[in-house]
């Protein structure tokens, strides 16, 4: 795809029913994500793709390839034809620290990251934009700061190599070659470009405008010297969710005319929320998300109370009728964090036929999340201020491609 | 004045006649300064002012106070209050490092910045502003690194004092303290208030609208916590021409309002060009100004031919009239370097009553710049680069009040 059909996907105007941005995810109905696909230029990851990363891999893809959270990519088969050919690449993930407790939805692209890690043995650097986030949201640089490192810690629960990791805070890493990466994507973006991909106002205050750089040039390896020095031409994978998609076709445009790959991307869906499958889950409705923080009984209370059944009114109906499995929460949520997909399948053909009830697959679910959730506090919990340090060291990582 | 006064000011619309602004100074007759000063809200530098800088340093003032090259001001007095009860301020000053070869026009901060240091004993910090000459100029970053590090050298062979100053170029020093403070100043800059300030428009990359704030910054004490930690309500004063007057404005506005002190300025007139005064100097047309690179014979050269002349066209119509000294180049540039100021009297009172034609005028001025060009050709010479890398690197300065 041609990098000017990329950034002009900039002047497709959002339509009123479905709004997808890094700071806004809603929709009237359920988010179509093939309309999304389609507007944005990515590709939709499909059979082909996900069997060509298992030969590769010699592993059975992860369950988010195979349930398609992970749907869309944009240059991944390019990916993998160079490691095919022997090969490296590295991969980019992060996040905003805006809040203190994650939810699981927070956890979908780094318990992905890690299989990847794991399956191409490929170093990684993970981005903590505490500027973004003072940017936004109504805090402190101190208290951005913050969140960010409280987040490394969930982040390094999810069990990422040390040998082969990097985080890094904004606030901390900006300067230098990272610097002098942001100044070159900047002169390469116009403002009525930078309106076109992120809805910006004349109102809204000038960080806003400047930020974009920042998240597009871990991308480039020259921008991690300590990492990556004379291996300029190494490429990059991002998984992400689909919401930053805007950045990436920015960064994807720019970095040929500043003599780099473009980074490949492999993007997900949305977690939903417990209500219902409109959107991203909000961190600011505590009842809308399960969070790491969350007890068992928090647990089983928010799914028996809130997430959306699409199971009949009465027991006789149900029996008769079957679950809707298009809008059931504990379905989706099942799907994500349910490995077995025998399982899986057995759940859905009983409850869409009615012979499983609401309450017996809320049961199963509670059961799943509850260890997902035990899991992470337990390897958060062994998580030091040392071991913090020492991720976000900058260093040279000799083992990184071991 | 209240803060809402000073960045209100953007709104004022340029007149056709006389463009100010950090990157264009033209008009159609002379600058006329009483304007810019009434536009942009600053204050006159009077004979009261002056004399009390006098009377609390003991020395005559700098010949750029006595001849008013330096006209204009914002809180000067409470500088002055401020030493004059014991408590201590710091300067900046800053170069964008666009050319090579300085011409005259450039040392003229330089010089005063140095005066104000020698006299009052205080730190000074001065900020290369690679980053801003990348994101305007044609340039590479590291041909804008190189030119930073250039003129750093001349910028030394002025004779700042070592143990009271600290150089930095923006692509080195950015990032920590630093970039945190840029970003509190993003945030409290709309995009229409930098478009009413500096004239950004739509098509104009978002390198320019991210920079203000890194001029902005070295204003606050805490972006330099190698020196001032823990003296986060040190004042700051900035000399520098008028053109710069816009990021302080904004500088001004916002400092309130993350808890800093407002800077000071101290600013200067703009040294004419060769050919007349309706601007800055050019450093893209080689006879519009004297290099610091010029030879005798160049300075000569030039000075006889492309300096403009008050001088009437015949000897008998000048005798008869003498020169109009109010367009006069030689006699301006005299009133920047000639330090006497009885001679100065002198020279103008024969010139403007026809004894002294301008053949005369325009040895004694070749005299006077050769002498300048000269010592500076000789300070520079003697810079090593083990004196750019001391003064560059990032230290404390345990006498810099001594």
């Amino acid at each position: 795809m041609a990098a000017t059909t990329e950034i002009e996907k900039n002047s497709i105007e959002e339509e009123a029913e479905q709004v997808v941005n890094p700071w806004e995810v809603s929709s009237k109905g359920k988010i179509d994500y093939d309309k999304l696909i389609d507007r944005f230029g990515c590709q939709k990851l499909d059979d082909a793709l996900i069997s060509r990363i298992e030969r590769l891999t010699s592993r059975t893809p992860h369950v988010f390839l195979r349930r398609r959270v992970f749907f869309a990519h944009r240059d991944v088969a390019e990916i993998l034809d160079a490691y095919e050919r022997g090969d490296k690449f590295y991969l980019y993930t992060g996040r905003g620290p805006s809040s203190e407790a994650l939810h699981l939805g927070h956890l979908i692209p780094f318990m992905f990251t890690k299989y990847l890690q794991d399956v191409f043995k490929v170093p990684l650097v993970i981005q903590l934009t505490d500027d973004e986030k003072f940017f936004w949201k109504n805090l402190t640089v101190e208290e951005c700061r913050r969140l960010a490192r409280e987040n490394a810690k969930d982040i390094i629960a999810c069990g990422f190599d040390i040998s082969k990791t990097f985080i890094f805070s904004d606030f901390n890493y900006v300067g230098g070659s990272f610097y002098k990466n942001m100044c070159e994507v900047a002169t390469r973006v116009t403002y009525n470009q930078a309106v076109g991909i992120f809805g910006f106002a004349g109102e809204d205050h000038i960080g806003k405008v400047s930020f974009p750089p920042v998240q597009a040039v871990p991308s480039f390896p020259s921008s991690f010297p300590h990492l990556f020095s004379g291996k300029e031409n190494l490429r990059c994978l991002i998984p992400c969710a689909i919401d930053q998609d805007p950045y990436f076709r920015m960064t994807r445009d720019v970095a040929p005319r500043m003599g780099f790959n473009k980074p490949a991307l492999i993007e997900s869906i949305f977690f939903p929320a417990l209500q219902g499958e409109t959107g991203k889950m909000s961190a600011s409705d505590p009842n809308s998300a399960i969070y790491v923080t969350d007890s068992a009984k928090d647990i089983k209370n928010k799914v028996n109370k809130h997430a959306f059944s699409g199971g009949q009114d009465s027991i006789e109906k149900h029996r008769q009728l079957g679950a809707n499995l298009e809008v059931d929460i504990p379905i989706k949520y099942l799907s994500f964090f349910l490995e077995d997909d025998a399982e899986l399948e057995h759940i859905k053909k009983e409850y869409g036929e009615g012979r499983m009830l609401t309450g017996e697959v809320k049961q199963r679910l509670v059961q799943v999340l509850t260890e997902v959730v035990e899991r992470h506090r337990r390897a958060r919990a062994s998580v030091t201020e040392e071991m913090v340090d020492a991720f976000m060291a900058v260093r040279p990582l000799p083992h990184m491609f071991d």
